[in-house]
Parts: structure tokens; sequence; C-alpha cells
């Protein structure tokens, strides 16, 4: 027996309760889950994902970073696996939806072509990530690196975290220093669902996003040199002010960002006087700030656009104002027919859906630079993440998990059975 | 012998050098002092300066609060003593001059009259008052805040610091809770040589600031709400951006006491962002702000211009901004006489001279709402204090002791030498 098409649907109960059964794996009592990479709890819930998917009928691989496989075969097995997945790690205090959506709606997604008694002409391949929160170990997104060789995996093994712990360390001691080479595990595609971590779908009341675009990113980190002297005794013309110089930088970043919106932001996310004291003019200021468009050219304008104001800043007021360009990666362009299919499975299931540009950074854009991949995006509550308030509602988790299985249906051949078309 | 009227003059270099031999009680490797308020530090100067007064001639009493009186009988004893003096209290990581001149500058003058022979005809008081600083405990000023009954003596002794021991136990510890009465020790009058802890006399080359009014002073402690989320995602129309928020406050600070300079200062001189994260939009910022002018109606219009922008503000971005005053002062008026016999001095001694407000708090500050009082300024190096840098040349202490010797002698009476004309 076969679900007609028009029928065919995940179960969102069953997804729902996936995702609440695994949030243990590191619940805080608010609500949150704290399941930083390769710790416990990571080895928790990976031993569940694993003994989930077997269930299910799949063989799991782990390479030698940790990366998990777990494959579904296909009518053709001449056939690259196509892959779909996530992360299961979280940030120290994050939530249940980050990451856990996109790796178990693919679980999902197999039991329901399980329970459906559909075999796809590819393989399909569920993959969870290791490490792509980046909080115990840096950088982030660090498995899906070492598999398209944007890191060397010796280079990332070595990594410590603030305990001085090795990866490969953490690796042994739970048990995930798998036998497969890193990257061995080909893949014909890959695409991820995952939570907005914005509030654009909710507050279109859209419930799918087709991300067509990652951002590209520019990461400063800046530091003003003025003078500190007394609040009460240092005339306003005699002042070397760090925090006004700032002042300046934040809200030209802003004017900046403002003029290429919709399709830039600019952020000055931290700021540190040294030795603040109330009555004492900011003599020195940390800072980092960013922009992110999905524009190369723009990422181009706003750089140039903010190195200017710092220099006319600079040359106004008496403060020195070094910034250094710490981070740039180039905007990541999702593949068109990957992309095309989840909004053709979007439409199908009459889902409001919307092009959309990632801002935060996935997986997925290490996987785009070697292989067709894109993503889709649910709505988020507030559009909050990495926070234990993260929330999404059970209908938006099935809409987007429904819409993986549609578009992967799609991409890897549903097997005759017209689901694809 | 008495030294001609052309003549008298402080001893430079014994001036000199008691600055640096009390610098010794608290004395930092990097040239500082590190003397608290009622520490065993300020212990080992009280009683230096004790000693040095008491050889001096002087009879010293202590009052409840540890403020030191050392009197020095006049021709006319039923005038009340002139008193001169500061403090010899310093900050956690003070000079060598902030407070340490004055009180050390008054000794020399008694040094120097002893040496002359010279009685005047009013009595002196030589006047060390206790915690000016207010760094141990607060409120700064605390001494001269009780002997003009702006605080409560009982009030005062229960203050405590970071560690829970009250000023009144801090007082037995160290043996300076003293048995004469809180204010008990009148005075006709009062005059403080202090370091100018600004950078105006020094750019300007003049030894001398004549101190004719204190600024009054507005405190702020503000905070700004607006909302956490994710820099990448979170498109420039939907962010409440706290930060953003601030610099708009900042600017608007500068903007204002820019307004009405000379006359006005305005500070934001700590800012806190609540869970700083690179990619994180700034959700909540606390911060001080402050402004201090010496004209009563310039310090209503600062914050009525503060008030209005910070309104204008929260109506325009999605921000809310909490501002709260927490201490407002009215501008010090010092005495005309006493400031002209500062000013008369410095033109007597061919000292290039200014008139000055303070922007600093002083305790002369407190001694002008009961008796007539004024201060003497002379330059501190690039305007430093309250930092181990803090320095002043040897001949600009001189030049303020010898403005003090000869106000004094106008304002005490000379006792019929001509010096005081």
């Amino acid at each position: 027996m076969r679900a007609p098409a028009s029928n065919l649907s995940v179960n969102a109960d069953r997804l729902w309760d996936t995702i609440f059964e695994t949030a243990r794996f590191g619940g805080t009592p608010r609500g949150g889950v704290r399941r930083l990479a390769l710790s416990e709890e990571d080895r928790q819930v990976r031993d569940w994902f694993r003994a989930a998917c077997e269930q299910a009928g799949l063989t799991v691989t782990v390479d030698t970073l940790g990366n998990m496989f777990a494959v579904r075969p296909g009518k053709d097995m001449s056939r690259l696996p196509f892959g779909i997945g996530s992360h299961l790690d979280t940030q120290p205090t994050g939530g249940k939806f980050d990451g856990v959506l996109g790796t178990l709606a693919a679980l999902e997604v197999v039991r329901t072509l399980n329970d459906a008694g559909i075999e796809t002409e590819a393989p399909l391949c569920i993959v969870n990530w290791t490490n792509e929160e980046g909080s115990r170990f840096a950088p982030a997104m660090m498995g899906s690196a070492g598999y398209v060789a944007d890191l060397p995996v010796a280079d990332i093994l070595a990594r410590t975290d603030a305990e001085g712990v090795s990866v490969g360390a953490a690796l042994d001691a739970i048990g995930y220093r798998g036998p497969a080479e890193v990257g061995a595990q080909k893949l014909a595609g890959f695409l991820e669902l995952h939570i907005e971590q914005g509030p654009i779908l909710e507050a279109e009341g859209r419930p799918i996003g087709v991300v067509e675009h990652g951002q590209g990113i520019i990461w400063y980190d800046g530091r003003i040199t003025g003078f500190e002297s007394h609040a009460g005794s240092t005339p306003m013309r005699l002042r070397k002010d760090a925090l006004a110089a700032l002042s300046e930088i934040v809200l030209a970043i802003e004017a900046l960002a403002l003029a290429h919106a919709p399709n830039a932001v600019g952020t000055v996310g931290e700021a540190v006087i040294a030795r603040p004291s109330r009555n004492v003019i900011p003599g020195e200021i940390a800072f980092s700030a960013e922009f992110r468009t999905p524009d190369a050219g723009i990422l181009d304008a706003l750089d140039a656009g903010l190195q200017a104001k710092v220099q006319e800043i600079a040359a106004r007021r008496p403060v020195e104002i070094r910034l250094d360009t710490i981070w740039r990666k180039a905007p990541t362009h999702f593949d068109p027919a990957v992309a095309g299919a989840v909004a053709q499975a979007a439409d199908k299931l009459g889902l409001k859906h919307r092009p959309m540009v990632s801002g935060a950074g996935h997986d997925s854009f290490h996987m785009a630079t070697v292989m067709p991949a894109a993503m889709i995006f649910v709505p988020c509550k507030d559009g909050v993440s990495h926070n234990e308030l993260e929330d999404a509602t059970k209908a938006d988790c099935a809409a987007g998990a429904n819409v993986l299985l549609h578009a992967v249906l799609a991409l890897a051949g549903d097997g005759g059975n017209g689901f694809g078309q």
C-alpha cells in the first residue's frame, strides 16, 4: 500500500516528539538545551540518533571528525546519495530547534518514506555535522569545513577548547572519532531545513523560506584610543573621547547598511570601554563590527564606505582608530535547481513561501562550494535563536519537513510514484 | 629677623621633599600612591602629619570623623582661625599631588611664617579632611560634608566599605575617631590649593588658577532596552538596537555641551552592553551620563535638552530609554573677597593667572556653603589626575604655595608687616 501523492505527509506528532525526546540530552531547567559539541550530552544524542537511524534501516558511518552519515539505499545505487540533515550540537544556552529540526526532519522524511513503502531512485543520506555552533571549539561549521576541505583535518583535530582539550581527544572521549575518511561519503547534493533565526517569515505570515543566497560577511575588530581625563575639568575642545568617536562609527555602520537595505545589514555587537568610570572621559574602547549582504559588490561598497568614514572621523577627532578586517567571506549562492525544487514543493503543498537570504552561517554554505545545495527556512518565534527561549510551532516544523520530503522526492527521484513532479 | 616683604617665599625644596616623603605611605611601584581613606597607609600619613604640625608649634585636634585641625595662634585670639588645607587620602591608583599638595603647602606656609617670625592677626588652622576621594567609603568629600552638616555624623559613621567595615570601625582601627565634636572647630574662612586636574593652565602657560566657581552637576543613570537578535538574520527595519540608540544619546550630550561651551561639559563615562556578542544586536545597555556647568540656568537647559532628545529618540526608535537623575548639585560660587586675595597675591608675585571653574568636586565646595572660601589651582602634567602618572612641577607647586601664603597673610592679617597689602 502506498499513500497517494496528494496525501504524502510527514507525521507531525512524531517529528515533534523526537524534538522533545532529544531535548532531554542537555536539557536546561528553562526549557533550552546545553549540548556542546563532543560533550557527554552530544554523545548521548548521537547514540540516540544512530540507534534511530539504524532502526529506520539506515547504514550509519562516522568519519574522523565525527560527522555522521546515515544512508538509505535507492533503486539506482550507481547514483550518489542526496544529502539531508543539519547538526545536533547547541549553543551553551541554546534552544531545541537550531540544527535539531533539520536533522530530525531528515529522519522523519526517511520514516515517512518507510511507512509509505517508497524507494527513491537515488539513495538518501542523513547527515549530522560535527560542531556547527563553534561554541566549544572554534571555528563554527567545523565538520562541514573539514568535509569540503576548507580546513585541513589535522588542523581541526588539533583545535582546543577553553580547557585545552583537543577536538581529537574530545572525539576519542565520546567514541566518535570514526573510521571513515573525511569527505569519503560523496553526495549528489544537500538540502538543509532550519529555523530562520530571524523575524521575517513570522512577520509576513509565511511558513516557508526558500533560501537562495547566504550572506557574505566582513568581520572587523576595532580599537579607538583617545585619552582618559576628568569629566568635570576637561573642556569639550580638549577632549579625546573614544566613546563619542565610536558613537559616530555605530551610526555610520547603521546608515551604510540602511542605504543598501534590504540587501545589507550592519552591526556593532561588542563595545567595551577600558577602565570605565562615571566621571572619566572614555579613553579607550575595543569594539567589533560586521556587515552582511548577499551581494559581493555591496560588500565591497560597505567596506569602502566604512573605511572612508573611519578615516574622516579620525581626521576630525583627536583619537586614533584602528579597524582590522579579521574575516571576510564571499556571499554564498545556492543552487537554483535545488532551491527551485523547494519552491515547487511548497507550491504543491499550498504553503506560502518567499525567497530568502540566510543571514546566519550554516553547514550548507560549505556544501554549496562543492555540490548543488540549498536550504529551507521555517519561522521561529520572535526571530529568537541561540537562546533557551527559541521556539517554533509544530505546524511550521511539519510544513518544513513536508517541503523537505517533497523536494527530496523531486531531487532524488521518487521511484516512479509521481510525488516528485 | 624678618624677611622683607618682597622676599617672603616658601621653601620650594622643603615643600617638594615633604610631598615625596609622604608619598612613601602607600607608594606604588609605578610612582603613584594607594592610600585609601582610613587605611593603615592613611594612619601612617596622619601620624606623620600630626608630628610635623606639632613640631611646627601647632595644636592638633581630631574630630569624631577623623578630620584633623592644626591651629597656629594669632595675635588676636578673639578672631576665628582662617582655614587652609586639603586631604591626604588618595584614589586606589592615585598620584602624589591630588589633595597632598594643598595639605602640605598649608604646612609649608606655617613653616615659612615660623622661619620668618611672622605672627598673623587671626589664628591659622591647617585642615586634613577625612575621605575626600570617596573610593573606599561613599560619598566623596565625606569629612567636610559632616563638618558643614550636609550629612548627619551618625549616618557617615555607619557607611561601610566593600568588605562591610564601617567608617566608625575604620576610624577606631587606626585610632582616628577623635574626641572633638564635628563642626566645633569654627573657621573664619577656607582656602585650598589643589592641582587643576584638567589641562587648561598647562595649555595656556599660566601657573595660577583663581577658582571662582565650582560646577553644578547632574548625574544620570540610564538603561536602554531593545531586543537581542541575530546580527545576520535581522533586517535593519526590524532591529531594536540599544547601542545605536545610545550612540545618538552620546552625540546629543556632546552637542548640548558644545552648544554652551566653554561653560559646560557633558560626558558618558560608562556604557555596558548586557551579554555582548559579535553577532548579536545589543539588546540592553546600562550607561551613566553627566553634565557640569557653573551656571544654574545652563544646567537646567542641558537637562531639559537631554530629556527632550531622549524622548525624541525613544519615539523614533523601537527601544525603551530610562534616564534617572541620581544626583543634582547646584553650582558653587566662591567668595569674591577670598578669590580676590588669591588674584592679588598672584599679581604681587608676578604670576600669570586666570579665573577658573572647578570641574571636579572639592572639600572647599562644602566650606563655601557656610563660610567665605575659594581655591587656588596649579597646573598638572597633561591634566592627568586620579592616576599614578599624575605629575606637577616643583616650580608650579611652589608658586601655588606662595600664592596661598600671601593670600593668607592678606586674609588673616599679616600682623603689621605689610605683607598682606
